[in-house]
């Protein structure tokens, strides 16, 4: 017990060097993704058995440290004070027991999952969990699979569960699957028993890059998206990027859309870096992938780390995303992924920025363009009105006393702005 | 917008000033309380026209101010750094819209309250948040009444008034009503678009000692009460003695449970002053509610200033509370109130520290003495039997890790000591 508890104690900090000798072995080969002979991406610095590093605080400013090996292994640290977590980033995470185990309180584990990933990845979390580690045990609860699904009935299982296994306060939730599962699992994690610890394993390229990292957790209400949750952070997030392998080349480019996002409204090198490595993306090249990967969880660490709450910063992660949320409540959840709803959200901010004359129309061609390229939506569909936009927007979460709040770019490639639009009166 | 702003961001702590007339007038006659001729509570320290005020600190001792005057008109201090705010107790303060308008953010309010409390105060509420305060609006959400609608259902009901009236994060929830009301609303502020502000008027005598202060809040599940929730601290709570006028006995004597609780785990100066005084409780002797209320509150105060989320000392206000969280469970939620379910548990904790050798009986018996002089159950229902008990307790939320967490008294009058038991494994 004692030597449990204190293992539990470990700085999660420390935990990287148990992982360090997977970090360096090579990457296994996926059948499904072909190696560009010539890399596009930047020469990256020499993995030498320790992973890379990035600890963000508030006045830290973004860097790029690309290795020169063809392996990328990076733990990126969200600095939160005493609610600060790494994202470890690396292929076969999931192999590595130990270090999924130092994150484990108590003896207890919850995984919540669905349909759709318990069958490709449930068996391997739940022997990475108990692997040499026979005093947890672990129960799970399979979701069905789909943003529509992310409701309160359906939340309600992760709780009947939960206390029907009587999980007590010294129990760990794991969410294994994309953004509506960790969504989900991190809001039942916040409210059971008024919260309990909880990890991250996403796995999707949405998730990866956007979802699992910063905290946000919530459900959906019939009126309006997330509308239902809390701020509450993970212990961890452990991105084995072997998962991507089984994602479907849709589900792919809804996560590109996030990506693009980070390079449109602050990170100019890493927008560049895209335009010229698309195909790879798509291609699931792997290091591209990882590099992609890396430097969105950067960026969003950053964000995270100066503005938890969004109380300012943090809303430019939503470029897209006010008109994206209506497009995804407008037809229905689930009927556009997040990411193709918040592409036609970003073509239609971009527009806009224009038409106000805040950027070059050469900028707004390259969002188009790069978009396109990621085979993602430009445009919203056709039932959504000017009109059915303006009343969903109404309720959107970033409209206070009134005020509309849009991010459109401004300036230069990399720049936004926090625009604020007084709503006609309800 | 700016003045309204800036009003906004006034500390809560300068609020007091716009009180103190009112708190320095003479306290209304109400036809139902009878006035002892010879109070029997300690004499109390002159009220200047300030209003007295205590604040606690991890460090702070626990402090008994008595004003020599009839009136005791307080402001209690919760310290938790940012998180911190101001308990008002005072008769009349429903009739300062100053006071409650000071904390209230944004320009619209959703008054959460219940069929009963509703036609009592919601007009008066209402009144008090636009009195010459024509930017803001008022919604409101009338619930059913009583801890069996504590549940998510009626949970849901606050939040789609929430979102049909397009309330957006500057918004403020006012939880008017007793312990149920607190509990629902401020869970509901803490989800809402992942928490907006809050405020508690708690008009029952527990939710004014107990159940308002220290942000604990959530729901009950059919097989555990209080399973689902949030710690999430409101702006202020307001308590205006008054409004247990209209109190049923019953509910009188339930909030005396918790009052009882104090003195017993911490503060026996307390425990022999409610010796002395509760035939002027009962009967609702102006000073000597507001006496108990103002003690109460700093020692809660102080617990959770120490202990907000519970980890040690703050599970030494759940004395009692174990064995009565299985009796309101074992017998159906409503059947039996909070406050009588506690006063059996806590005779059935003074019982188990008497058998283990750690009280005199003596105490004991002023356990006994006490709560039957407050009318209150001092046994748990013949339905509950041990193996009830035992399956019930199995699943409360202070259990961890198989160990069952009592509070029981030990040592003289006023101590108490956390035992951990190891539960059959199940």
């Amino acid at each position: 017990m004692a030597a449990s508890t204190s293992s539990l104690l470990a700085p999660a900090s420390s935990s990287c060097a148990a992982i360090s000798p997977r970090l360096t072995r090579a990457a296994p080969a996926a059948a499904s993704v072909p190696s560009p002979s010539r890399p596009s991406y930047p020469p990256l610095r020499a993995s030498s058995g320790r992973p890379l590093r990035s600890r963000f605080v508030a006045s830290a400013a973004p860097t790029m440290q690309p290795p020169t090996e063809s392996r990328v292994s990076t733990v990126v640290d969200v600095d939160l004070g005493d609610r600060s977590y790494p994202i470890y980033i690396c292929s076969g995470l999931l192999d590595e027991p130990d270090l999924l185990q130092r994150h484990v309180h108590g003896k207890r584990v919850l995984v919540v999952t669905n349909t759709t990933v318990a069958p490709l990845y449930l068996e391997k979390v739940t022997w990475a969990l108990t692997h040499n580690n026979p005093n947890v045990s672990v129960e799970s609860v399979i979701l069905p699979d789909g943003e529509k699904y992310k409701d309160m009935d359906t939340l309600m299982k992760v709780f009947d569960k939960a206390i029907e296994s009587r999980l007590d306060r010294r129990c760990t939730f794991v969410a294994l699957g994309g953004g509506v599962i960790g969504d989900m699992c991190g809001f039942a994690a916040a409210a059971f028993l008024r919260g309990v610890n909880f990890i991250q394993i996403p796995t999707t390229l949405m998730a990866q890059v956007d979802s699992s990292v910063g905290g946000k957790t919530g459900i959906n209400h019939p009126l309006g998206k997330n509308m239902i949750g809390a701020f509450y952070q993970p212990q961890c997030v452990l991105i084995d990027t072997d998962t991507l392998n089984t994602l479907p080349d849709r589900e792919l480019a809804s996560g590109v859309a996030e990506v693009v996002k980070y390079g449109l409204i602050r990170d100019a090198p890493f927008f560049e870096w895209q335009e010229k490595n698309m195909s790879a993306l798509l291609a699931r090249e792997p290091n591209a992938l990882a590099y992609a990967i890396k430097r969105s969880c950067e960026n969003k660490a950053e964000v995270v780390a100066q503005d938890e709450k969004e109380s300012g910063l943090r809303a430019t992660l939503n470029l897209g995303h006010s008109f994206g949320h209506a497009i995804e409540t407008g037809t229905g959840y689930g009927a556009w992924l997040h990411g193709e709803a918040v592409a036609a959200g970003t073509v239609m901010a971009a527009d806009m920025s224009h038409r106000l004359g805040w950027i070059d129309e050469s900028i707004k061609k390259r969002v188009v363009e790069i978009l396109e390229k990621a085979k993602l939506p430009i445009a919203p569909p056709e039932t959504m009105t000017v009109e059915k936009f303006k009343n969903i927007m109404a309720v959107d979460k970033k409209v206070a006393d009134g005020l509309l709040r849009l991010i459109l770019l401004k300036g230069p490639l990399g720049s936004c702005f926090y625009w604020r639009l007084r709503q006609e009166s309800t």
